[in-house]
């Protein structure tokens, strides 16, 4: 099935600069996809740090037990992505599958094979042809190019409908830093954690522990914010590539402030990422914002916004333009968290819809109409219990979602 | 929007027994639906006991905080249900409508006011109209009738495409008992608890407390084992009366062994009722049963059977008669519950797709084809790690949902 771009998608891939000590090639396997590139290969520079966020799906891929395993190694000299077959649920063949690809590309990048990531997406439970990975590497090997970025992008896909790329840089103590990135997903989209895959690349110096808790930090209000409908892949995977070739000096903790332009532009490059997963959620036409405040804790907000966002009934209303807000109420009461009924607030477009437990007087459904016809709705709740604040990204549910998953197989 | 009746609908409304004591009457308000009853008064003869279970959902409608505080009285002489606007989120307003309404029916019934339940349906955060309910009263009762319970049901419809009546019968130490019961639900369904409207009537003498024990306890194995589209309903309640009109001695446990074919019937009602809301679950072409088995425990395992009923790629797959099993297992391990991918063992229709933590070598997807295409698709997961076990039902996930929940309310 032939997908329309969404109509939420950034009007272009960013121009994407050349991240000094990361190489890029692309293949085609054909194991799914007939007409395209499903197969990436990624060089990374002697020294090059790493950190990665898994997914909590208890039934992970062999490519994310693999990477669990060799993380606390910290280096990284090579990364292998395949689009279209996911390798989870795959036994003892799956883990063949994964041990052979990172012998593979070790040798041919001159590396141990336990410095090479793997991640694969795709349907689950089919064997994955592994000499259709391995055979074609070795022509990637001779292909790699630092301008490759954005095929590389476009290599990862599924049922995205557009390549997701962002880019962002900064200084450390007076250098220059480059930060890029792209990401994968669509469906099977939701906390916790990663949701897709993202791979971020940066020429800053930063030891890998410290770049282990960046991420993470980071990762909770960026990718940990969005869903598209609730499933948690078993795939789902962000690594952050660190080479070095910025020659920064390396800081010594993560919260040096030497550090702090380097974070803004990191939350950069992974917030726009993030958004883009959801402005592409399969068959999405609106793109959602959900901002709680008041609530006992920002863990018990965050719970909330995404009870609000994985509610099939306010996705649905917001499909068809229907400033149904009971629904958002309901929602908030489903999540299991505090929240006074009787003194909640909730605004839809900044318009002030219900307070004090039942609707505002003066509310209007009319003056809502242009906001909720719109292709960006912002919902906010205050549940007037406390401090805790959050948000979430999703998008709404149409026609489309069924068309696309109905038959996805086929 | 006219919605054309669930293919997985019962042939017929059951034959519906009179049940002592208890006598119907129906009338049309107009708040919201012009063509039909919805509006339900019943009558309960004095000394009737009643059981409850309300919504856990923390943003409740009026008529659930009234039916929390009369509760522990165990006594009931009337009920009304408004179907069309909910009453929730309805502040003092809402408060004052309830209130108005139990005392309208308490005077017509010569009751007390907190003897009445209350029960709305509907949108949220609308007014309730409470004149049309209270001018409307007296002309039902002037009309009950124990032989109006067809029509009852058929009142406290919302975006339901059938009514869902059940029946059964039982012996409490050698004398006849008789048990009827309606719901509705379609969409908003989900546990925790009742997730719908449901009322239940017999004529057996049970006392409150012990009446209130099975209710919950059967309520567990039944309208908590459903879910539609994993939204929890603001109002959901399941009421269950008792006339003592069939003169049984009255049991003083709630496992007292005279009670055990009492709970049989009670059982086939609920479940009966259960079912049917599934089977009408919005949007509906196939009923699905999910049982898991090997969980760490019950809890567990139902935790894993709904995460699997509410994940909108199964429900997706199934309505595109997919059998794209991968997906099962990635909601098993989505649940968070405990489980052993490398010993796990998934069933569909009762043929082997995989275990040992991949596809089963004999598995063949043609075999499962006749039973993807058919209206009842049953999948079995062992997980492995222990002897809990539970089950849920639920249905597909297909464009009608996003239909009629993409403008409800117009």
């Amino acid at each position: 099935m032939a997908l329309k771009k969404s109509p939420l998608a950034p009007l272009s891939f960013p121009v994407f600069p050349e991240v000094n000590g990361v190489r890029f090639a692309t293949g085609h396997t054909g194991m799914k996809y007939k007409d395209r590139d499903d197969l990436l290969l990624v060089e990374l520079s002697p020294g090059t740090t790493v950190a990665g966020v898994f997914t909590k799906n208890a039934m992970p891929g062999a490519p994310v037990d693999w990477g669990r395993k060799i993380l606390p190694n910290g280096v990284a000299r090579g990364l292998v992505v395949n689009a279209g077959i996911a390798n989870v649920f795959t036994g003892s063949a799956g883990k063949t599958t994964v041990e052979e690809t990172a012998k593979t590309a070790g040798k041919l990048l001159n590396a141990n094979s336990n410095e090479i990531y793997i991640a694969s997406t795709g349907v689950i439970g089919d064997p994955v042809p592994t000499e259709k990975i391995t055979e074609l590497l070795p022509e990637l090997r001779e292909n790699l190019s630092a301008g490759n970025g954005q095929k590389a992008a476009a290599s990862i896909l599924t049922t995205d409908t557009f390549a997701k790329g962002a880019v962002s840089s900064g200084k450390i103590q007076g250098k220059d830093v480059t930060i890029t990135g792209f990401a994968k997903g669509s469906g099977m989209i939701a906390p916790d954690m990663a949701t897709m895959l993202a791979f971020i690349f940066t020429d800053a110096a930063i030891p890998a522990p410290i770049l282990q808790q960046l991420l993470l930090e980071i990762n909770e209000n960026s990718f940990n914010c969005v869903t598209v409908d609730s499933d948690t892949s078993t795939s789902d995977t962000v690594l952050l590539f660190a080479t070095g070739a910025a020659e920064n000096a390396p800081p010594v903790t993560a919260d040096d402030e030497m550090l702090s332009d380097f974070i803004r532009a990191l939350y950069d490059v992974m917030s726009d990422l993030a958004q883009q997963v959801a402005r592409d959620g399969e068959g999405a036409s609106k793109f959602i914002t959900i901002k709680v405040t008041g609530a006992t804790s920002d863990a018990s907000a965050k719970k909330i916004a995404l009870a609000i966002a994985n509610s099939p009934l306010v996705k649905t209303a917001i499909a068809g333009e229907d400033a149904n807000w009971g629904r958002v109420i309901m929602a908030v009461g489903k999540s299991g968290e505090r929240a006074d009924r009787d003194k909640m607030r909730l605004m839809i477009g900044g318009i002030l819809i219900a307070q004090n437990g039942h609707r505002y007087p003066d509310y209007n459904e009319e003056q809502l109409t242009p906001h909720m016809k719109g292709r960006e709705i912002v919902i906010n709740v205050d549940v007037a219990v406390g401090d805790g604040s959050a948000f979430a990204w999703t998008c709404d549910l149409t026609h489309g979602y069924i068309d696309i998953n109905a038959d996805y197989r086929s």
